[in-house]
């Protein structure tokens, strides 16, 4: 069953006040003084050790816990999937999936490239997905009802571009070292050699310069639920496709996934990336 | 001479005016409607074209245009140097060194990473410098008297972090392929390594990131006069060191840069550096 469009204007609404609880949990810890984590270092604590104060650990935990807190007195019987909590009734009717901190490196390197991922399932099927940026003041959102950035008290419609050749692409990925094994970064080299430019490092952000129509594509693997489930909406709210790198509909597990704007775009791409498909 | 207190007041007051008026022609083309350049494409221009409308030359020109001609109204005796413009009594006792849009590649991907760079020279060594980026609403400043941070009418005083060694160190460059040749990437590569964490693409962004005390090192290579001046006041004034890869003083045309937060992180990587140094 399709959701209606009256309940999803409302989930909507509440999806812009799920973006500033988290925004309010997360802001004074980005680019907040590290002194404890440097004593942490200084004791020869393993390097990724959360022994120490971690502000993106602590970030993710309260903005996460904000966002639940939320859910449970407006929408107590939906379920919710968090990267920090677990998850909550993951078969019910709406299921919330979250990711407060997407991108920690860019957050603990002060960069304004991390993002929160609010994603909401209807009957299993993403239908609603947000890409925040508190520090820049950006939410990007959508559903089968369109897609909009929200700025600074202003509200626009977005789109994808055309991009009919992959010549003319922009395109990202985040770490073809980390994240692509042998097969995959041979096929993200691929891809790259005939694209225009390459962007680098920036999670999900790169997904909401797709949905803008700055981007032209993003190519990523070993991606979790909360990448995926926030994304699809948004892209093709603004008439972008997501797939696998096979060209069908990705699952609701994350892995290897393509966001394009342009369906040529896309079909060259995969050309290069079935080869290296899972 | 030393330059004395009471004009570099004026002088830094006035920085900030020349960062609003670039930020007043560049914001109105950042994300703009790049129709025309698509068309540009279809046509078959070669790909780096400028004959089609290119927003960010567009934006470029428009900023240098419009600081050249505060500096003309208020200081018609000193000297300017700019990307675009050329050089203008590039001997005078007091220089401008311009570069409004650092970070093409960022700016036509709708990523706020660019920055408008401005550095003023005084008998010919740099003594004032800012890293502006006005999409985040970011003035990074610093001279002799120190270095801050103004952002959205608040402003705090910026201090580099410690980092004793590499091995905890949050590095960054901008390019290693387009920007570094053989014998560079390699030592790129071995730093790299070494280091807990390296971010890609961020430009002169990742030198106000040093001064900001959230990233500990940066490595360039193949740098215009305008990324060394702009760099050199932030970066001292705010702790932190600016050499060549030698680890001597970088001369006022640029080419290889290494900024670092701790003397001692500095040394290590040099190690490496120094066997590619030109």
């Amino acid at each position: 069953m399709t959701l209606a469009a009256a309940p999803l204007a409302q989930l909507d609404a509440f999806v812009i006040d799920l973006n500033r609880a988290s925004a309010a949990a997360i802001l004074p810890l980005f680019r907040a003084d590290h002194g404890l984590e440097d004593k942490g270092a200084g004791k020869n604590l393993p390097r990724d050790s959360h022994a120490a104060f971690d502000p993106v650990t602590e970030a993710d935990r309260g903005a996460e816990a904000a966002i639940r807190k939320l859910i449970a007195e407006r929408y107590p019987e939906h379920g919710v999937i968090g990267e920090e909590y677990g998850e909550d009734r993951p078969d019910a009717e709406f299921v919330w999936v979250l990711d407060p901190i997407d991108g920690t490196r860019a957050f603990i390197s002060g960069l304004p490239l991390w993002t929160t991922l609010i994603g909401l399932r209807h009957q299993g099927r993403p239908v609603l997905g947000s890409i925040g940026q508190p520090y820049t003041g950006e939410i990007f959102i959508g559903s089968a009802a369109g897609s909009r950035l929200l700025s600074r008290g202003s509200e626009q419609a977005i789109r994808v571009r055309e991009c009919p050749r992959l010549t003319d692409a922009i395109i990202a990925t985040t770490d073809p070292d980390a994240c692509f094994d042998g097969a995959e970064r041979g096929a993200w080299l691929q891809v790259r050699a005939a694209a225009k430019l390459a962007r680098l490092g920036c999670d999900a952000y790169a997904y909401a310069m797709v949905a803008l129509g700055k981007m032209d594509m993003v190519i990523e693997a070993g991606l979790k639920a909360w990448d995926v489930e926030a994304a699809i909406p948004l892209i093709e709210g603004a008439g972008g496709i997501v797939t696998d790198w096979r060209g069908e509909p990705i699952g609701q597990d994350g892995g290897q996934m393509v966001i394009s704007g342009d369906r040529r775009c896309l079909d060259e791409a995969l050309v290069a990336l079935r080869r290296s498909a899972k």
